[in-house]
């Protein structure tokens, strides 16, 4: 039987979602861990996708197999009982065996926040991205419309691929309020790193530190063009759409 | 010189606002032995009031007097990079010597938030009390307006004492969106754990547990009664007038 899990987690303390050899810092291995123990199998969870190290998730999506139905509340239950407390399965439910939690995506939305004040946040400071001098929310806009659509993301990735870098983004909602500005990105898929460096380029914008041309060019350019990443504590892993 | 702080904690680490001997986890400590070295001098500070170990604190107010003027802007910003990121000086400003942190205060604002939902949150775990069972909301409010007005709240208090144990509360505000219900009071003032003590007591009459007629015999009764504090991540300093 194959079931599929809902994930939230605080990302502060781990060292990304994806299992690490030798090391269990890491959110798929406190799960793999768990699951195996109350299930009496050697239970392997495949993740929508990676998350780095620091990068929370409200609704990480992954699915695993196991011989056994179950009592899914109750199961649920006692998950969120035995999990470290800063990682939560907010739902399980029974998917048929073609679903794939990774294959079967049709759609990612990721949160990027940023506590914008000359003062940081003593509460908030694991969970934003603090920024003191003032971001032009305008310039932002407009710059994060050149992302819109279909594009070649080459230079928006931490990594070398040969596989495609061309990715469609739906849309990029920037909104501010107080001193929150929030970026939320949906599209039909995000390569590695990409998210942070969408999100560092809109900052630099905001910051008046690149205009519209810079950033037709980086999505442009067949040189190889260094771009800051915004910090891990300030994305989200928001939704998986299926 | 007298000056006026603003202040903001994240209470998570702390044993509480007020310094304690052999002590230096708590706020109190902190901003002392930073101003002092800062200034060059030995300066004491004084709150509005105390909070106890692990409440949080978005605008707690302190007055300190230094022999020395000061450029404000600057002052703050060196506070800001040498306190730990837990607390922060979100204002100063130069006030009349008469001005008197805890004496002159009008009056305050506390919040307390409640997450309430079958499924905690990983996210937000150390910043909400997690409640599983649905609150009813209209009974708190009802039960919230037995406590509005001035009361003796000699049963609502931590400590014996031998001075007035009446208050006036102006209003409590419950609001509830989505997994999230905030209880706001404000009051002339509070006596020691009573914001957690009415907190604890709403939950209840939420949970069914109390009811009216109980609240109403909670405040009136000479007996002593025993009655559960909200725990101490749900609450926050929101305000303090003057």
């Amino acid at each position: 039987m194959k079931y599929k899990i809902n994930i939230e987690y605080d990302g502060t303390k781990y060292k990304g979602w994806q299992r690490l050899k030798d090391n269990d810092k890491t959110i798929q291995a406190k799960i793999e861990l768990l699951l195996s123990k109350l299930l009496d199998e050697n239970i392997e969870i495949q993740g929508s996708g990676r998350t780095d190290a620091g990068v929370h998730a409200y609704a990480q999506v992954a699915h695993f197999e196991t011989k056994d139905e179950m009592d899914l509340d109750k199961f649920l239950h006692i998950c969120n009982q035995m999990l470290p407390n800063d990682i939560v399965i907010k739902g399980i439910e029974r998917v048929p065996l073609d679903f794939h939690a990774r294959y079967s995506v049709k759609s990612k939305f990721y949160q990027y926040k940023i506590w914008n004040s000359d003062i940081p946040s003593a509460i908030k400071r694991k969970y934003v991205y603090h920024i003191s001098d003032k971001l032009d929310i305008d310039a932002m806009k407009e710059a994060a419309n050149c992302f819109i659509g279909e594009h070649d993301f080459r230079n928006f990735t931490a990594i070398k691929t040969k596989k495609s870098t061309v990715r469609n983004i739906f849309s990029i909602e920037i909104n501010k309020q107080n001193e929150e500005v929030d970026i939320i990105f949906h599209g039909e898929g995000f390569l590695y790193k990409m998210v942070r460096l969408l999100s560092g380029t809109l900052i630099n914008v905001g910051l008046g530190q690149l205009n519209l041309t810079d950033v037709k060019n980086m999505l442009e350019s067949n040189e190889k063009i260094i771009i800051n990443a915004a910090p891990a504590h300030g994305l989200y892993l928001l939704e998986v759409r299926y």
